[in-house]
């Protein structure tokens, strides 16, 4: 799959993603109205939705329905939306620029962005149970069952925890590793996971997807933490050499950009070879991959 | 039903769900664990666990097993909480007691406080989706989409929106209702109403159920409105007369006193009619909503 193909793939699943949040993100004649624009605000801005695309990538690999895949990546983004929403917020990362555009307590309010968060949270639970997005209820519930325990307490709420406290003390490669693999690594990991449970996939298709998801979450953030060094505001459409600024270590302050590039490079190759039982199905999480290590270049 | 025989009831549940959400929340050896320490803090403190006890004596009606309408309730009561921490940090209510103890932002810090109540939400749809709760995934993916919908933004998160407008315009009792509906009636309606999704209920006991939870839910904030004209910081156990400070319309300001009582009383009596057709198995649900109005007395 050629480069150009693989941005229109993505780029194609963004706009049906947007298309359905635009669709339930349902607006009221009420005052509370407020709180959904601000959900609105947040969740229908230009993101490249990769993690919706590696619901639907894995999704593909099991030939499930498109519009089941399809709510199940929304849900994702969802949670993804909310997880920036409160991470953005004054008492935590305290960032006033995400996707190149006001971050929502700029936009609105502190109050509203806590509770469009909130929201955003809880719409994804909404969407996963409802029987529109599969109609076996046991898939349902699993979705559910997986999603909670990635994003809770030892999960990406867990990571944004060692995240703040990481301001405080300076973690070393181990440490930095175990918060990545929770703050960002867990939401990534269900992603994939999700594909495997609406396909009812064998035990061994969920290992294999998910040794994939583990070696591409943690390349993402190298990858990350490079564009964070290496990239300007304009381009990135959010606060750059924060985390230098913040003295905090990352990937690149402990193994120095050379190391670092080669590190994630040597994990999307692993990535890729967990994907070889899938054969030619599953060439969008390989591309995905290889985006994942050149999206800086 | 005795009073002492209710409190005694009402007091036995909340030392059930107590001890479930203590074995729930589960420490960890990260420096992730002081998110699950505020989990802790917020949870297992004193509460009376109304709501809970809702969704008990519900199930109780279609003869449900004690576990499954014990992790339900305690769903519940995660929802509830994580709702008050969230309500009480500066940039909503800026609360600095509850239960008689600090707020979780000032026990702990306001970063924490929001994953902590962040992490709340989203361990009970955890523990609703796990099999553990109940054996039929069905009932589990029911339980999840009716508490999705009553928490979010057309729910409760949507009536704390109001809640925070109503600062800045008076407003009028049909407002007030609305308001109120939203932000504290919904999730006690939830309460009842997944009794009767863990009995699998005709649709005729859903609304009997749905119309009793209706009008204790009003009763329940006219009593709430009462205490807060009326007792005292110590007895209560979080700040008095901040509604009245904060220059907000509350049923009392609109109805006066007696009337707003009188009113309270005429929706409980309403809301036990509703019950006639359970028989004397609803008779904790008919105790609960004389407690309700009684509480100040």
């Amino acid at each position: 799959m050629s480069e150009d193909e693989f941005k229109a793939a993505l780029a194609e699943n963004a706009d049906a993603v947007t298309s359905v949040l635009d669709e339930l993100l349902v607006e009221r004649d009420g005052s509370e109205n407020r709180v959904i624009e601000a959900m609105r605000y947040v969740a229908l801005s230009d993101g490249k939705c990769v993690r919706p695309f590696l619901v639907a990538a894995s999704a593909d690999i099991f030939g499930i329905e498109r519009s089941a895949s399809l709510r199940t990546a929304v849900a994702i983004e969802l949670v993804h939306c909310y997880s920036l929403v409160h991470d953005d917020l004054p008492s935590m990362d305290d960032d006033d620029l995400r996707r190149g555009k006001p971050t929502c307590h700029i936009a609105y309010d502190e109050a509203t962005a806590i509770l469009a968060g909130d929201a955003l949270l809880t719409k994804a639970f909404e969407v996963l149970s409802d029987p529109e997005t599969h109609q076996d209820a046991s898939v349902r519930s699993d979705l559910v069952l997986a999603l909670a325990k990635a994003a809770g307490d030892h999960g990406m709420v867990g990571g944004q925890m060692l995240d703040l406290l990481a301001e405080h003390n300076r973690l070393d490669l181990a440490e930095i590793t175990r918060l990545q693999r929770m703050k960002t690594g867990e939401l990534i990991a269900v992603s994939c996971e999700m594909g495997a449970i609406l396909g009812k996939a064998t035990a061994h298709a969920h290992q294999m997807l998910h040794a994939y998801a583990h070696d591409i979450g943690l390349a993402f953030q190298i990858a990350d933490d490079l564009l964070d060094v290496e990239g300007d505001k304009t381009e990135v459409g959010k606060k750059t050499s924060k985390d230098a600024a913040a003295g905090k270590a990352t990937f690149v302050s402990l193994l120095g950009i050379e190391r670092a590039r080669e590190q994630a490079e040597m994990l999307v190759e692993q990535a890729a070879e967990h994907l070889q039982v899938f054969g030619n199905k599953a060439d969008h999480l390989r591309a995905l991959a290889h985006f994942i290590v050149n999206r800086w270049a």
